[in-house]
């Protein structure tokens, strides 16, 4: 069987065509590419939360006045707890996913609901989940002209118009919303509060990279943070690791070399070229490093507790004798196979390459990476927008604008103009999470603060409590109540001056 | 001859077929309908500032990826005074003309820069002047699909864009940006600062009704500034003018009356209705409000100090025996016929109506108003949404988005929202000037203050020095230029933390 594969958070993937090599881009994987089994997976392992589901009739393109077909973009809603008009609202920002995944993965705000009586809503990303322009997502997905309207600008704005609409609906324009959001929907919560300020008073942006552009931070740091994960556990794991590189390279140039990898690594089918072995063992490497969670999970995968130190220790201490392919194979397979019910694995899991998040970095969620040799474990490479733009054209027929995102929402001067501009974000990180090293990890202003847990990874504290929770993650959520209670004290306070729209 | 028509700001009219009579609506007449003759006039008048004209290839949707031709967007940079980078800039926000005409009537802006040690920017708004899409005026205005990018988030991302681009071209990057702008172009200020607070430090945005939507402010706001305009002249003259609309219904129903108005008020054609005249002289009117400057200017028309006051004088004092509508002509001529030199009017000066500003009407800058009968010295009218929408779908197959602009910019709580949220605003106004009743009036902070002149018209403080300025609006430009110097200063001292893109 092929593992299955079912996420929605960045996948980094390192794109091995000919022309451009070692080209990081990342890629989303979700559900609409599989089948309902899968949907009901996760489903039915989590349903433990109600919602209603609605449907809204969204306007594709807010900023432009093209005769364009309306779409129904979905949303959850639970009003369980809500007190009544002038009573919070929680919007978690839907990502690049369906919204019923992350609503039953972002167990926090179900939790904290109660003590605001407050209302929940889940909107969903436009283009993903059900919420597909053009009737169907065949249609939705199929050039660049139907694309053309997924971006971060108009789903920020979709989910402006809803709130906005649904307000009046309920005459509740006086509700205080509070955003949330992880990974991208992190950095969709953040960039909202900063663009409408007047329609949400605070957001919790957990994992939110929106410091990965340009050249704000180092183009090492994603890599240098996974790499920092493995050899914190074991400097030999992290040796082992960075020789196997080399070791498959030499092996795939040798006669029938592609066919012993191929074997070595179980793979249900030819292995074509050595870069699609090193694409899947630098996923399962920046996954591990991503879901580094302190207990036992199945987010991604079912993995167990603290799951580098697992794979760290089967590389390790694999039998006397065994080489560094073997020891290699052992290890992800802690990743890929932690169940031991797959028998081989099937590398190429996306063939049309064709997703949501694909178009997303083509566009304008252009976050440029490279892997130092000095730092990383991985084999070097350097970033090139050239080649980068190269693959988007063949692709998707688009041309990436790299600097948009920091023209629309700032970035390199963030602690300037957010200290005298802004006010209440919480910028929450995991310092495991490669994707930490692109977020604010200091306070900005006595409103924007970073809570940072030296040992979370990516967006842990958006997650369900568990009993194994760490003392630092109960403290790290505390401290997100204790500020959006004060953001909400606050408002009331103040709020005489009602919050119509 | 016919009178000329050579102007920018907001133009009220009020349109009236038969299905949507007295919907207020807005209509520009630019010099892009006239002859280059009017294009030399005004040059050859005020042609005492020197810039170089230059042309930037800018994208046609900042916020979609179409496969969409790029236009060059025109811009006036003078750097004379400009001290190098890290010296400020000063950039006016095009609004709805020729960008050459908002400079030569911008003096204010040139006459500061030499104390900032600043860099003179004047962008052309999109769609407007020399900046047009698809190639030419004709293809640009063919129809709603390619008047389709014309809206305010996207003339705005233009200055965004294009000032990113000058500063990263000339390693200006730590160079503070001050936006300037006046009437509709003021808006453009306060909302560019608001949503690109990483891009300009401040705004001073003059005159700028960004409250006039919705009902954010009373319908007959507008009108009922007007009225008092006339009414703190003379009351008899706010009280003849109150009386003649009935005296025009009344006569233009008799047998020839429309011919026999048609003579009284001089025109060179035919009446079809009275609604034409009435139109006509509510134009007159507004404008008077408008421009009620304290010295003789000619800046829609060769107008004398203070106009109302003449145009009052001319009508309470007409010859014994004379008519009201004699009376009323004589008034309105002060406004239409200055100089004395126009033989008869010619009522229908924009006969394809397909301007741009009445494509921003028709989309999102729904402006609603009202006329009141117990306040207003007009005809009393409601605002009708369905009228207007319907006057729109006839005009270009659009349908206008009322609340989209509060939903985008804000509005409704602005006092709450621009306080804890926004900084480094200047909302000037002159009490005089009916589009003050839309504006911000009040301080909101500390660093968001209201300039407000009892006796100020539209955005005079813009305008250049007069040796006839009055002490008050001398003072007023003297806080804006130590506010804007406070901005400036405060920025150098915390910008170690320097303000790159």
């Amino acid at each position: 069987m092929t593992i299955p594969l079912f996420f929605f958070i960045f996948i980094l993937i390192v794109s091995l065509s000919s022309e451009s090599r070692h080209l990081p881009h990342y890629r989303i994987r979700n559900n609409n590419n599989n089948n309902n089994n899968n949907n009901n997976n996760y489903l039915g392992k989590q349903q433990k939360y109600t919602y209603e589901m609605r449907y809204f009739q969204q306007t594709l393109d807010h900023f432009s006045f093209h005769d364009l077909p309306s779409f129904q973009q979905r949303y959850l809603i639970n009003t369980d707890h809500w007190v009544g008009p002038n009573s919070p609202i929680l919007l978690y920002c839907g990502n690049e996913g369906d919204i019923e995944w992350f609503a039953v993965n972002t167990g926090f705000v179900w939790e904290i609901a109660p003590t605001f009586g407050a209302m929940i809503i889940f909107p969903e990303h436009r283009y993903y989940g059900e919420s597909l322009p053009f009737g169907s997502r065949d249609e939705a997905y199929k050039n660049a002209s139907t694309l053309a309207y997924l971006t971060s600008e108009q789903a920020i704005a979709d989910f402006a118009v809803l709130i906005t609409d649904l307000k009046r609906n309920l005459s509740a324009q006086a509700s205080p919303v509070i955003l949330f959001g992880g990974s991208y929907g992190g950095m969709l919560a953040a960039w909202m509060r900063i663009k409408y300020p007047h329609i949400a008073i605070g957001a919790l942006a957990s994992s939110a990279p929106i410091l990965q552009f340009d050249d704000i931070v180092p183009l090492d740091t994603f890599y240098d943070i996974v790499s920092n994960d493995f050899r914190r556990e074991s400097t030999s794991c992290f040796e082992t690791i960075k020789k196997s590189w080399g070791i498959i390279t030499s092996e795939s140039q040798k006669p029938n070399g592609l066919d012993r990898l191929a074997k070595t690594f179980h793979l249900c089918g030819k292995l074509n070229k050595s870069d699609d072995l090193f694409d899947w063992l630098e996923s399962a490497y920046s996954f591990l490093a991503m879901v580094d969670y302190p207990y036992p999970s199945d987010f991604l995968m079912p993995l167990p507790a603290y799951p580098i130190k697992e794979v760290c220790k089967v590389i390790d201490t694999y039998f006397d004798g065994s080489s560094i392919l073997e020891r290699i194979f052992k290890g992800v397979s802690v990743y890929y196979n932690y169940t031991g019910e797959t028998e081989c694995f099937d590398l190429d899991d996306d063939p049309h390459g064709m997703s949501g998040w694909d178009w997303q970095a083509c566009t304008e969620m252009v976050m440029p990476m490279s892997s130092n040799r000095n730092s990383s474990m991985f084999w070097e490479w350097d970033y090139n927008f050239t080649s980068y733009a190269k693959n988007c054209w063949d692709q998707f027929r688009v041309i990436p604008r790299p600097n948009w995102i920091t023209t629309e929402y700032g970035g390199h001067n963030y602690k300037s103009v957010l200290k005298t501009f802004g006010s209440n974000i919480i910028f929450s990180n995991g310092l495991l999470d490669p994707w930490s090293g692109g977020s604010v990890l200091e306070n900005i202003s006595e409103s924007i603060v970073a809570l940072v847990t030296e040992k979370g990874a990516h967006h842990l504290d958006l997650r369900a409590a568990t009993a194994d929770d760490p003392d630092w993650l109960l403290e790290q959520r505390a401290s997100e109540v204790k500020i959006i209670q004060g953001w909400i004290a606050d408002y009331y306070k103040k709020g005489k001056a009602v919050f119509s729209m």
